[in-house]
Parts: C-alpha cells; sequence; structure tokens
C-alpha cells in the first residue's frame, strides 16, 4: 500500500510558504502502515495538475492532494480532477447545503462564488468540512487494472488535518494490510544535543530498530523512535522498551512526549501535587505575556492559573506588583532582587502557591556590555522560600523570549519534581 | 527557463522533517526569473532517484537534487546521477584534495568513509564546498535535442545556500535571458477569502501579469502579486501598480504587507498618532496574555505598550481590574457589559489612552447553549468613550485564541485610523 501526496499552490513552487502539509501527512501515512513514495508540488495552473495527478495515479494506490478547493479562480483542483477523469462537474445540492448552513450558523452572509465550492465531479464522493467551506473530494481514477484512490483536502492545515482524521484515515487503514511505522517523540529542555547524544550513545546506532534521533526543536531537543514492523503488537511493545531505556538515560530531563508541552506537564504537577493541587501566578516584563499564554494555551489551565501581570515599564512593576524602586537604581530592572520582588509581589497578591517573574533585555536594541543581549533573569517563590537564576541566552528576539518562558516553565517543573534543576 | 527541485531522504518521505529547502531555493530561482516547475520529494532509494531524475531532467532547462551526498550508505545521489548519464563513478583527486584539506584544517581525522566522497561521475564537474566534506556534482544530461543542467548539493541547509550563492546562481544568471519574477503579499484580516476574491474581481484573473492570488494564513486572508518581466524596472513598476489597484478596491482592509504584523502596524499607529505617541493596556481573560505578547513581540513595543493584566477568574477581574462582581451575576463572565468594565480598570489604572479587554470561551469544554464554544466579548475604551462587539469564532482552542487576539487589535486599528471596522 503505497501513495503519493500532492500540494498544489502558487505560494508553494515560489518559496513563500513552506509545505508542511506534506510531512504531517506522511507522518499519518506511516503510523498506518502506508508508505509515501513521493511529495510532489506544482502550481496553480490545470493542466500541470491534471498531469501531475494522472502521472502520480497511474502507479500509486493513494493520492492525497492538498491545496486548490477554495472559491477563487486560483483554486483549480476540481476542476483538475474533472478533467483527469473525464467527466463533467455537477452541482452536489448536499454540498451546497453544507456550506449554507455553514455560513448560515456563523450569521454570516454566503458570497455567490462560494456555490462554485459545491460543484463535484461527476461520480465523485463528497468529504464533509466541518471546519471551513471547502468540502473535500474523494474519487477513484482507473487505468487498465490499476485503480487508485483520490482524496483532495484544503490546503489550509486545521481543515485538512480534520479532515484527514475524521474521513480519510478510516479509509485507508480499512485499506491497508500489514506493517507499520509506530514513533513517539520524547522531549528535553535545557541541555544541548551533542550532550544528548553523548548520553544516548549506542540506543542511537542507525542500523538499531527502533531507531532514535534526535532533533534540534522549539528551542529544546526531541528524541524521535521510530519502530517499523510487520505486526502492530510487536511495533508497540518495541517502542514502549526503548522509550523506557532513553528514559533511563536521561531521566528527569525528559519532561514529556509527543504532543505534551512544558507548561501542560507543569499544569499535570500542579494538580498532582501530594498535597493537594496547587496554583501558580506570573508576573512578566520581558517575555510580555509569553509564559500566561503558554500556560493558557492548556485546555483547563484556569484550575491552577488564574492570574498574571506584564509589567513592561519600571513604574508598572512598582504599582502593580510593589516592587521597591531603590531595587532598579541599585541593581537595574534586569537583575535576581527585581524578580524575585516581582514574583514576591505577585504571589502576595493572587495568593498562589507558585510564583514565576522574568526580566531580561530580548534584543534587538537596549543590550549594554554588561547585561547584552540575551541576559535574563527569572525568580521562583514557592511555599518554602525563593531562587533566582541569570541566564545569558543567545540567538534573535524570537528566540530569547520563548527560551526564557521554557526556562521559567522548567524551574517550576524541577521544583515541583523536588529535584535540582540542572542549569 | 525553468527549473525542478528534487529533494531525497527517508526523513522527508516519513515526514520527519519538514523540506525548507525547497521553498528556499525557489525564492532564490524566482529572483533570478527562473520559474519552477515541481517541487518533488522522494526517499534514499537508488532506483526511485534515477527515474525522478530521468522524468525531471526530460523537460526541465534546470535541476537542482538536494540530499544524499553524505558518506554513508543511504546517501545515493552520485550513485542515481551517474546510473541516468550511464557512466562509471571515478574518484576525482581534486575532490579529495578538498575533502581531505577540509579535515586537517580542522584538525580532525579523516575517516575512510569519507573518500566516496570525492567520487564523480565520468565527465560531471565538482562544485567546491566550503563548509563541508560533500562537494556538489554539475552534470548535464541529454534526451534528444533536449539537455538539463543538474546541480547536486548537500540537504544540510547551510552547506546548500552557500553553494547555491557561490556556484549555481551565477550560473543561472549567466544562462538565463534575464527575466525576473519580484512578489508581494498584503495582508487582510477579518474578512473571508470569497469575498475579498468578489471583491477583487478581475484583479484575479488568471493571465493576468502580474498576477494575484489569495491565501489564508495566520486566520487572515493574504494576496500575493508576483510580477514576470524581462526587466526589473518593469516587474517593480508593475508590482507597486497593481498593489496600488489591490489597495484601491480592498482600502483599509489591508492592514499591511509582506513581513508586517497585525501588533506592528498598531504600534506604528500608536506613535504616529497627529496629536503625539499614544499608550494601549490590555486586560485579558480568554487570550491569557496572548494579546500583549503579541504586542511586545514587537522590538520598541515599550514606547506605547507598558501594561497588561491576565484576569483567568472572576474573583481576579475584581480585585485586579475592579470589575463589580454583580455584572458576573447578572451577565455572565463572557459578556459585553464585563469587558467593558474590564477595559475600564485597566485604562483607569495603567492612565494608557486605549485598553482593550476580551472575555469569551476557548473550549474545549466551558461552552453552554446560550454561548457555545467561540463566543467572544471584546471591549475597547479610547480617549472620548468606548465599544464592545461580541463574536461567534469558529476553530479550535489555538484558533480561537489567535483570531480573538487579532481582532482585539484590528478594532484599535481601526479606531486609530477614525473609521468604523467592518465587523
Amino acid at each position: 500500500m503505497n501513495a503519493v501526496i500532492l500540494s498544489t499552490g502558487d505560494e508553494l513552487v515560489l518559496g513563500q510558504t513552506v509545505d508542511t502539509n506534506s510531512a504531517w501527512l506522511s507522518q499519518q501515512l506511516a503510523a498506518i502502515g502506508c508508505a509515501v513514495a513521493a511529495h510532489v508540488t506544482i502550481a496553480d495552473d490545470q493542466a500541470v495538475i491534471q498531469r501531475a495527478i494522472s502521472e502520480a495515479a497511474a502507479t500509486a494506490d493513494f493520492l492525497i492532494v492538498t491545496g486548490g478547493l477554495g472559491p477563487t479562480l486560483d483554486d483549480l483542483t476540481r476542476q483538475a480532477i474533472a478533467g483527469v477523469l473525464n467527466v463533467p462537474l455537477e452541482l452536489s445540492e448536499s454540498a451546497l447545503a453544507q456550506i449554507t448552513e455553514y455560513f448560515r450558523s456563523r450569521g454570516r452572509p454566503m458570497a455567490a462564488i462560494n456555490r462554485v465550492q459545491a460543484m463535484l465531479p461527476r461520480g465523485a464522493n463528497l468529504i464533509e468540512n466541518k471546519h471551513g467551506t471547502a468540502p473535500g473530494i474523494d474519487a477513484i481514477y482507473k487505468t487498465g487494472t490499476h485503480s487508485c484512490r483520490i482524496f483532495c483536502t484544503p490546503g489550509v492545515p486545521s481543515e485538512m488535518m480534520h479532515m484527514f482524521h475524521r474521513s480519510i484515515a478510516p479509509q485507508l487503514s480499512a485499506a491497508g494490510g500489514g506493517g507499520v511505522i509506530l514513533s513517539r517523540t520524547l522531549h528535553t529542555f535545557g541541555i544541548g544535543e551533542s550532550i544528548i547524544g553523548e548520553m544516548l550513545g549506542p540506543l542511537m546506532d542507525r542500523t538499531r530498530n527502533p531507531s532514535v534521533g534526535t532533533t534540534v526543536s522549539g528551542f529544546g531537543v526531541s528524541l524521535r523512535i521510530n519502530a517499523r514492523f510487520s505486526d502492530r503488537n510487536a511495533a508497540e511493545r518495541e517502542l514502549d522498551r526503548t522509550s523506557k531505556e532513553c528514559s533511563a538515560v536521561l531521566g528527569a530531563l525528559i519532561y514529556g512526549q509527543d504532543e505534551q508541552t512544558l507548561a501542560g506537564i507543569v499544569g499535570e504537577l500542579l494538580l498532582s501535587a501530594p498535597d493537594g493541587p496547587r496554583s501558580v501566578a506570573v508576573a512578566e516584563s520581558l517575555t510580555g505575556g509569553l509564559v500566561a499564554k503558554m500556560l493558557t494555551d492548556v485546555p483547563g489551565s484556569s484550575r491552577y492559573f488564574q492570574r498574571g501581570w506584564v509589567t513592561y515599564s519600571n513604574e508598572a512593576k512598582t504599582q502593580m506588583l510593589g516592587v521597591d524602586p531603590d531595587l532598579f537604581t541599585r541593581h537595574g530592572a534586569v537583575s535576581e532582587p527585581v524578580v524575585l520582588a516581582m514574583a514576591a509581589g505577585a504571589r502576595r497578591q493572587s495568593k498562589a502557591d507558585y510564583a514565576l517573574a522574568l526580566s531580561g533585555v530580548a534584543g534587538p536594541d537596549g543590550g549594554s556590555p554588561e547585561k547584552p543581549v540575551g541576559t535574563v533573569c527569572i525568580a521562583l517563590e514557592h511555599p518554602t522560600g525563593a531562587l533566582a537564576r541569570t541566564f545569558r541566552l543567545v540567538g534573535d528576539r524570537f528566540a530569547i523570549r520563548d527560551r526564557s518562558a521554557k526556562t521559567a516553565l522548567s524551574l517550576l517543573r524541577y521544583q515541583l519534581l523536588g529535584i535540582s534543576s540542572p542549569f
């Protein structure tokens, strides 16, 4: 069972947008044992799309086409499918009803050009889109004895992902035979890739199955474990075994796996604290709301996070958190005494069990010889005391802010685990 | 003059790595007037690579192959090129000298397996690699009267980029008859793609040059304008002209272009207000710090943003912003009276000129029949009054929070522009 992924869009072949859909789809297909033979990316040109569909469908069992289902003139996938199948486009009453309902339920007017999205190649089936106006297309292309099932989805990643999970994956799983590739990703933060690699040693041998590789992502290092077995039970068992071996080597450096985030793990630790649920408040200068944003990205975070302060000026730090103005004069706004005072003010006012505070120089301007861009102070006040750390982080403004926020969450995580942080 | 970009690597077709090389190369090629017909991504399999090279080289003027030049057994590009050209691989003394020198100058021992990187298909030329051990390959493939120039580079982005700039781009520019593709992206937010498409009408004609296309990105709709001309001056002039035509049709719906963000534009408007610089404060429930984070993503934002409150519980809204608890009882936390009181509290305490406040149901839980997931209230208090709006947004938690934050920034933008918002 093999598949080709075809992405359409001028913005892709012009390099204005990086195609992330194909990688995502490949991961999903691998997980259900469908090998991906190729990704092909082409422009919004009907003749080119038709030729690419014909070529891919001639050998692949499945073809997934993303993009080109919107309502505008540069959306040409439905016309191309009709052209390849040599059938006319027809108005699908059920598609029209779905699109009409999509607009009605949102209280928005439906533009006349959205009607074109209800056109389907004759004989093709509709794939419902619960997250946008463009229905997908499910068609079969036959050449001689070979037949290829073609699924078309919108290019908008969220719509494509929902449609894949809901309507395409079940069909592929049903059609699939043997062999699976199961993957798991283990996440670390705060330690370099080469040190992780040295610690893992022979676990990273390329001939090993399951294999273990490292990638740098989100300013942390993640371990990717791939298990290729003919049997799903064997794959699951070996994936578990290798995960445990990696965990035995890296210990608490691993904070979570797959979709888990540092903020989500911190939330779980707060809720499951031995003496009952705990709460956290944040006071942010340099990160300007990013730590609070990460905490509240997590559904249900209101159970342990209620308050945050963004104090971007010294006056705000004094008026909102009660920081003694003398501290700015004596130590500067980016200093351990100031972040300790910010954390104390946030914890006192919120009555939270833990309070994090951050101040620093995110750049590109504002650095000095003594405190260059990347200088970051983080404090954590907890029920039995407080700690503060100063870091010298590298990277641009985005990197420094992101690393700072994750470093603060890591400090809280180690505190909740009751072990000292490695940084 | 057209090109195909071929990327090789198991990690790409397995979706473990997103291919960013192809987008980068496409941008470079467009800038020197070389149209990219397709990106093709395939696994580390010599037969598959040979077939892909033969197919692409049959029609393209240029083929750029990335990846597969390393020293290990899964690096198969040089063998595939030799196979396609039907010539043997030969040791290149100059390639061997370069690789040896690369290791010597870094004081590292050269492993025996690196010798394979000095093998070149007979008749092909070497492309020097100053940033790694793998030399590139420059070869010509002829079929009948058509000939295709093939450049092979390593897959490591930094090595590929250096090799492209130093050795490949000059050859392409020399071969090309001039001609450039210049691009610009105009950003809108808050209006659907179909309405934008209807408004633009004939500007989106597929045969037009410059062409105008729309894409949904970051929950807004962006217009991509591509101008293809033989002469750079003509391309610049026509790109400007079409941009102005789009702006004339869409007016204030366009908030910025290319790398500009809504928060950055809001910052510029605050700083350039007619009666002197203005400031903004934010009070966030549902977005939990995201609006403050977007504002402070912008370097220099401390000139107009000093304070934010994250009030995730009702008690926090009352204690931190002075919201009357009766309002929760009478209207609920997600209501226009509550966000108006939050904005008033934030503006009063911060003495900022503008204050934004947001409350809503981000989901996945917390919805009710009356206020389902996606119900969002946003208030803006300004120097001469206040306004509040209620929205019914669609999507998952991430989408609802992102759209809410951008909608709030848009409301402020329209207020600063002195025109009423379209939503």
